[in-house]
């Protein structure tokens, strides 16, 4: 199981490290820092802000970058710089799934490969389903508003915490298609992401509805449904923003239905996953705290699937049993298992 | 039953409400300005930020002065003008549950005088019980503190909600007996209460850790004991800051006790209690919300009994099955039960 790294750090060092890639002199003929994929890969390590889906897009730019400008037919060197390469991009961003898979996916096509064929040939098919990788990412966002659009009955209240894509395209496309959707927003702390979806939802003209994170239990009764978005999800549970386990428990309690809405990269065993990451900035907790009480910031938290009811995907609508076979779809690449 | 007004409101008028008492012209010699209980009575109007246990003192102070400064004999004069003045004070203060048992108890004592009592008699008597009372109070926070600090086990874990002073009180003795108790305390969005109650619980050199409302289903299966007080009491459900309910259901999901402290002085009849106020200022969710978010403040939320375990009061530990038969021991007075 890959371990959780001790939280995102907000800082980064003032110079670029310079990591020797495996095979000692670097295959490429110029200094590796002078290629664009050495680049993307600093800033891959770098971001510290953007979301999942964002980062994911750097990550495959990167690999793809990576496969242009590889130099020879060496098919053994393109192999090991290639999974060093996707190595350092799981360790670089550990908590995000989709980048965790798009390496896994493209480390599995590399070793697929034919006997027959030399790096550049790989090289170009590997290009290829990186691009098709961001290309489906796209697509799996609109397949995904769309089925829940449809899904959602309409004239229906639903609960949501924290800030997500999908769940927002789903409400806003409900509410396109005359649903009359009203949203209750939990605000998220503590950095508020909630009230970036409620501005979003409000301009749609729908009525939305912000409350703090602690009314969750008051306005359980008045909602219909609970509607939120994954960070990741596995056989077992999904991760989502801390937060969202309260807010399942009082679904069960008050006999609300859940659904999680993500996409197909979001899905990874939980062999593969580790824990969710524990340790925010407790300055966000409180900024003038005192040294003698210590805040504790857990960004992220495990949602038992149990709690779920249905989960809505780019591939359709799965019940959490059906999960474990979603993901076994994936056959996970060894060299990334044991990072 | 009582009905709650729409929410505390932070303001207050610029000019003073002269109210007329209800015997026309005062039976007082002088204005009715003039006396001090008339100045006591607008000052408990006018606040709204003390705690239930102040308010209550100064409702105390209003009716002892009242007692006080009574000018004549007249017996039927001083019990129209003394209903009058409890049935304001409880106006004044709807939420405040130790005054209504104050004007509720007064009340009672004067209707049950023997009728060769004069007015001065009897205000005497009365002002006898409002004295008692006021140390009461005072000696049943002591009780709590003490019963809840002997009932905590050594090396406990407490998670607790907002700020109360009995809840303060039984953590810091069971850790001046080196009962070695740390606390997880929850911020309480909107106004953070529980920051106050942190800083004064590291001020006894114990554990405290500070989270985020949201948080408290992360940690939940780390404490040992869910230890709140309460606003009031009543048969079958307690009022207390929002985010309680949120708290305790976790705690059923997780078989982690719920313990309520409170005092006597907090036990209400529901017929005689109305429902939690809702409606804090928006602003204080969401300071620059715009206009087409609506911004929800409930301050106050019920917690049904039957998610708590034991009850620490003054008189002793109560279980659940037992509140109802404790507060038959204070019956209430029909003028203020229509109010």
């Amino acid at each position: 199981m890959r371990k959780s790294r001790p939280g995102r750090q907000k800082s980064c060092p003032a110079k670029r490290e310079r990591i020797p890639s495996p095979s000692g002199q670097n295959a490429f003929q110029k200094h590796s820092e002078d290629f664009v994929y050495r680049e993307l890969l600093e800033e891959v390590k770098r971001d510290h802000f953007s979301g999942a889906s964002e980062l994911a897009h750097k990550a495959a730019r990167t690999l793809g970058s990576f496969c242009q400008e590889w130099p020879n037919e060496d098919r053994n060197k393109f192999s090991d710089e290639f999974i060093w390469l996707a190595k350092e991009l799981v360790r670089a961003q550990r908590e995000i799934t989709p980048i965790f898979n798009l390496a896994n996916k493209t480390v599995n096509l590399l070793k697929s490969q034919p006997a027959r064929l030399n790096a550049r040939q790989i090289a170009d098919q590997i290009a290829k389903e990186v691009s098709d990788f961001e290309k489906n990412s796209v697509q799996a966002l609109a397949a995904i508003w769309k089925e829940g659009a449809e899904l959602l009955p309409a004239k229906t209240t639903v609960i949501t915490f924290s800030s997500s894509a999908s769940v927002l395209g789903i409400i806003r496309q409900a509410n396109q298609r005359k649903k009359q959707v009203e949203a209750f927003v939990c605000e998220s702390r503590p950095l508020l992401e909630g009230r970036r979806l409620a501005r979003m939802l409000a301009e749609e003209g729908m009525k939305v509805n912000l409350i703090v994170d602690a009314a969750s239990g008051f306005f359980i009764s008045k909602i219909d449904l609970v509607l939120v978005g994954a960070d990741s999800i596995s056989e077992n549970n999904f991760v989502n923003k801390i937060g969202t386990y309260a807010l399942a428990v009082l679904a069960r309690q008050h006999k609300k239905p859940v659904w999680v809405a993500t996409e197909e990269s979001k899905f990874i065993s939980q062999e593969a996953r580790g824990n969710p990451a524990i340790g925010g900035d407790p300055k966000e907790v409180w900024q003038q705290s005192q040294s003698n009480i210590t805040c504790l910031n857990p960004y992220f938290e495990e949602i038992p699937l149990n709690l779920v009811e249905k989960i809505i995907t780019n591939q359709g609508i799965l019940s959490p049993a059906e999960v474990p076979n979603f993901i076994r779809q994936f056959p996970l690449a060894l060299e990334l298992v044991e990072l």
